[in-house]
């Protein structure tokens, strides 16, 4: 503080610095951090600025779907927000009975049973982000840190370079702002956490990238002179966080609640007691301009609303932590990047009512995809908007009074619809369409609608390591380190004829021309595993099975500083302690010929084929990565930085296309 | 460094500064460590000293049983130690054939199954040391830590005092060592993290208790005047962390490999690709003292018997991360404490040969229990070397070559001690004696001797909170915060009859003379659940079943701050994602009419009784926790820290009986 005059001179004597960065992320809610996260794994030169000066405290987004966790977990710190957070197990659906008193009418599970060994949990932002910031400190060296206080003030792209890869074709102003100007107003004596040596400095950044994750009313977004479009609708909801006094049996459970006249009421049970109420307030409306009024909502208005609707039970309060009230409106980006080089993330392309707790999980599930690839994007972000138009609009209608009731809205289309679009807001069933990283086949168009449920690409069931017997969930084998892995489904190993098979997949996979000798690893050195990992399940008994003798050694590569890898190679056997995880029958796999799937850094399959299918694998690396060529026994030197479609990083290189 | 001038005036001006502190800890290897960590839990004064001046940085023990790693789950970081360690499934017995080759005989899981949901593990300890530390500075408010470089100098009780428990009769002097005292030759260039401001001066400190954890040479132990008793054996066994390259299939699996003539070995796979190999030296025999001259053992000279055992498979490595040797002995301190004001713990009262991973459990084990009640601790370290004597003796040993060989080792009997044995080494079976705190029937001298496998007091079964569905562990809900529990195992409290009983039960607990009123609570405030927490599991279903209506308030109090509390009743019924628990079937409870057990800080069962039984539970509370008096409807008030028989702390008062 005693340094602002420091600052202001540095910032008036004209000496702009300039300077040069991979990724400049705009922005450091959700959407940000997770792109932070991942340019950390990967080790990208990344900078991640925010107007705000300090986190979270209170309020704000809370819900973390079971796709969220998996993610979280993939960056290594899904067990910390697992152990604080608030599992929300059961959803308990309530409606007025024949004299209009509400009546439990079923109990459903949050998270579908089946999909995830993750439950849907609530916990307060602030900690997502603190857990988000230590990882970025861990994997970054402390290099990418949040530089709170800085404002972007112009943003300019060079086309004539915007196909150049190596290039740095986006220049962005830096400003950063004074105590009094990064100031939250609403925070009074705020905890300032910005650098206040360079406040009222100054700084042009020229990036690669550039990802806006700057919120509903991105400043990148208008920059860019992209729209939000969409309607508000006339519904008005208030919010409260407090930790309540009352006879309500389900007050710990997710609850949604159907008055018969009062409007309706969503319960989120929140860690130390604390719940969050979501309340439809039927008397507010509003407006001649389709606006309505925010200043006559106070926290009684809201509260009497929730009484109302929750009558004949009685509910009080003495802390209440945050409140706040929202129309209700849908509205997605016109577009999504600018040159495939400046991109939105977020609640910059798109928002939508905070009810079904999507907001944060959406954005960071944009950018957990946008991180490891810029690209990809748009698919999803119209499933979502499609999704919460329709469950808005069942949530917020009158329940239908009887089967003649055309206005109303049946419950047992409010249950499906529910049910079904809680499969979607788990975050399991988001559905890429094709595209170069996505071989499959069919129509575009058709495909990730977010209508029909899948299970998740790679889900959790149970193998054991052949080395040491030890259980595992698959998918923590499958962690967000920018890795591409083939999963080699080997098979009865112990019938002649299929290993034959696995021998012949493994002889191309290891022949010198194959990708996985020509991907570009780290300070370039030999890329086997280090891009692309195999990992290897097979189904065999792993009594009579032994690593050395029963697989080639590609399958568990040998280095010299470490022996043989013992973590490569899985079967799906019994476990001692933790049962029988039948992972090929629950992944829909042959246990006799097994099959060879590609999982992409996000952990989604990309592709799935035979033992006799090598060449599309090494076609899909061709597509995707960048490869040395191999001529006459002799490898080409890339030369990453300066190649055409190679972001390069640290450990790996991946192709942008 | 620059401030040894500085340091050694302020030694040498004769103001040896004096101070007061609850509990002073000698030694801050595992033993205590584990000890420093209850200090802070329940906020007692308490240092921690250690001569050395680094922590361990290889080497030495590596082994978790589930029990420990149950322990550590209890103080909050099991979860770091679960993430990070080699988890350690099966045992491999490896016999010679009727042709002298070694074969695998036998396959068993390491930790038996059903005990517990963790298994054998192993880490680095220094890990686990850190682990610990963060622990302590999180709970201690960064007031404890460990001082490094400080050596206790002199010892003195005043008997005078030693029944005041409000005094501090022990005076240890303590001497800040320079830095070339306390560097250990071996390190080199080791980190230095004392303080050398205070190095060359003293300080004189004033405890109530002194814990002696400073291992086999206990300066401690010898101070007091007692000794260790037992001998050497005339084996004498290699061990060596290596990572080793092996055709030798089980390199990953814990094995027991008996050679035909070239002795045993095992091997113990650790993190990171390490395997510890403990290795019998046929070869080497101690002289006519009784002792092996060490010095002519060699790296070398253990890893050709290695590979001699192992013979046909290959053995080869390039990193050896450490080696040592050491002659088989067990001995069992004289005496386990001075005037139950200064205890011994950990080698300072039983060294063992290492193999079965019990150095580093027992020593926590031991401060696991003295830390929250200092006592009740000869039993188990008895019980550790009547196993460890019988285990060292059959491992050595050579295999019967038939049924005739009396001198050879039947491998039947090895097996079935190694599987008994190893239910006791998993640390699940230890099993106190009778006492105040322990209330059973039987001979104490007959009680815990380590032979009967009991499962552990408190075990692992799967319930249901019943407020919100989620499924716990119930042994998660017993952390280690020194209080203790009353589990009211409430039955079918849909049942009229037993709703009845589960209504009287309450109504005592609920009295103004009930124990639970009159405990002291940090501050003088209220002590419900402070110091002792009501925990109900009942048998109804679920869904049947309503906290607010059902269950008297005492089960789940009310608090202005917090409203009732949803975290003290739970259900064993079927969870939607994790299965079912049946934890009444497991835990030997009647679904009908359910029990009352009284569960101790550290997890174990002290008394099991009917519903009917509360002046029991009444009477075991009088007996071991300071109550107040109520008498006419008045409390008085107990001046805690000058009672008789209390040690007195921020959050708890136990009487030391």
């Amino acid at each position: 503080m005693a340094t602002n005059d420091t600052s202001a001179t540095s910032g008036m004597n004209g000496t702009q610095p300039e300077s040069n960065v991979d990724v400049l992320i705009i922005g450091a809610g959700p959407a940000g951090i997770m792109a932070a996260a991942w340019m950390a794994r990967m080790g990208l030169k990344a900078r991640i600025i925010d107007k705000r000066n300090t986190k979270v405290f209170c309020g704000q987004a809370d819900g973390l779907n079971a796709r969220s966790l998996e993610m979280l977990d993939s960056l290594g710190f899904g067990d910390r927000a697992w152990k604080e957070a608030n599992h929300m197990i059961e959803i308990c659906l309530w409606n007025p009975d024949e004299n209009g008193i509400i009546r439990r009418s079923d109990r459903v599970p949050d998270t579908p049973v089946g999909l995830s060994r993750l439950q849907q949990s609530t916990l307060h932002q602030g900690r997502i982000e603190r857990f988000f910031l230590d990882n970025i400190k861990k994997y970054s060296n402390d290099t990418i840190k949040v530089e709170r206080g800085v404002l972007p003030e112009s943003l300019e792209i060079d086309q004539s370079k915007v196909d150049d890869h190596g290039a740095h074709p986006v220049k962005v102003k830096l400003r950063f702002l004074t105590e009094e100007e990064a100031a939250p107003k609403q925070l009074g004596e705020a905890r300032f956490l910005m650098t206040y040596e360079r406040a009222g400095a100054g700084e042009t950044v020229h990036a690669k990238y550039v990802i806006g994750c700057d919120g509903a009313r991105s400043w990148t977004r208008n920059t860019l002179g992209f729209e939000l479009e969409g309607e508000a609708t006339d519904m008005i909801w208030g919010v409260m966080d407090i930790i309540p006094f009352t006879d309500f049996p389900d007050i710990r459970c997710r609850c949604a609640i159907h008055s018969a006249t009062h409007g309706s009421l969503m319960s989120i049970p929140r860690e130390n007691n604390l719940v969050r109420l979501y309340i439809q307030l039927v008397e507010v409306k509003p407006d001649a301009s389709g606006r309505a009024d925010r200043s006559k909502i106070t926290p009684e208005l809201i509260f009497n609303a929730a009484k109302r609707i929750l009558d004949p039970y009685k509910i009080d309060y003495e802390v209440c932590d945050w409140w706040t009230a929202y129309q209700i409106g849908q509205r997605v980006g016109t577009n999504f990047d600018a040159h495939q080089r400046v991109f939105l993330a977020g609640d910059a392309v798109h928002t939508h009512s905070p009810k079904a707790g999507q907001g944060m999980n959406i954005s960071m599930q944009d950018c957990y995809n946008l991180g490891w690839k810029l690209g990809l994007r748009r698919r999803i972000a119209r499933d979502l908007i499609e999704f919460d138009n329709r469950f808005a609009r069942l949530f917020s209608g009158r329940p239908a009074k009887d089967i003649l009731d055309a206005e109303g809205v049946s419950m047992d289309e409010f249950k499906e619809a529910f049910v079904q679009g809680n499969m979607f807001a788990c975050g399991l069933s988001v559905n890429y369409g094709p595209s170069n990283l996505v071989l499959k086949p069919g129509d575009a168009e058709e495909q990730g609608d977010g209508s029909t449920v899948a299970p998740p690409a790679v889900a959790v069931f149970q193998v054991l390591n052949q080395s040491d017997g030890r259980p595992w969930h698959f998918q923590k084998r499958l962690p967000a380190d920018g890795r591409f892995r083939v999963v080699l489904f080997a098979g009865d190993i112990h019938n002649a004829q299929q290993k034959k098979r696995v021998e012949a997949f493994c002889a191309k996979l290891d022949a010198p021309s194959s990708f996985l000798h020509r991907v570009v690893g780290r300070d370039g050195r030999d890329g086997l595993h280090s891009v692309v990992e195999i990992l290897t399940i097979h189904s065999a008994k792993r009594w009579d099975t032994e690593l050395l003798r029963d697989f080639p050694e590609v399958l568990h590569p040998f280095r010299r500083a470490t022996g043989w890898s013992y973590d490569k190679v899985y079967v799906d056997d019994v476990s001692y302690h933790e049962g029988f995880g039948d992972a090929y029958k629950n992944y829909g796999v042959d246990k006799e010929r097994g099959c060879v799937a590609i999982v992409r850094p996000d952990q989604y399959v990309a592709w799935v084929g035979d033992l006799e299918d090598f060449d599309e694998v090494q076609s899909y690396f061709e597509g995707c990565l960048v490869l040395k060529e191999y001529t006459n026994g002799v490898y080409s030197s890339v030369a990453v930085d300066a190649s055409e479609g190679a972001v390069a990083t640290e450990g790996i290189s991946i192709a942008v296309r």
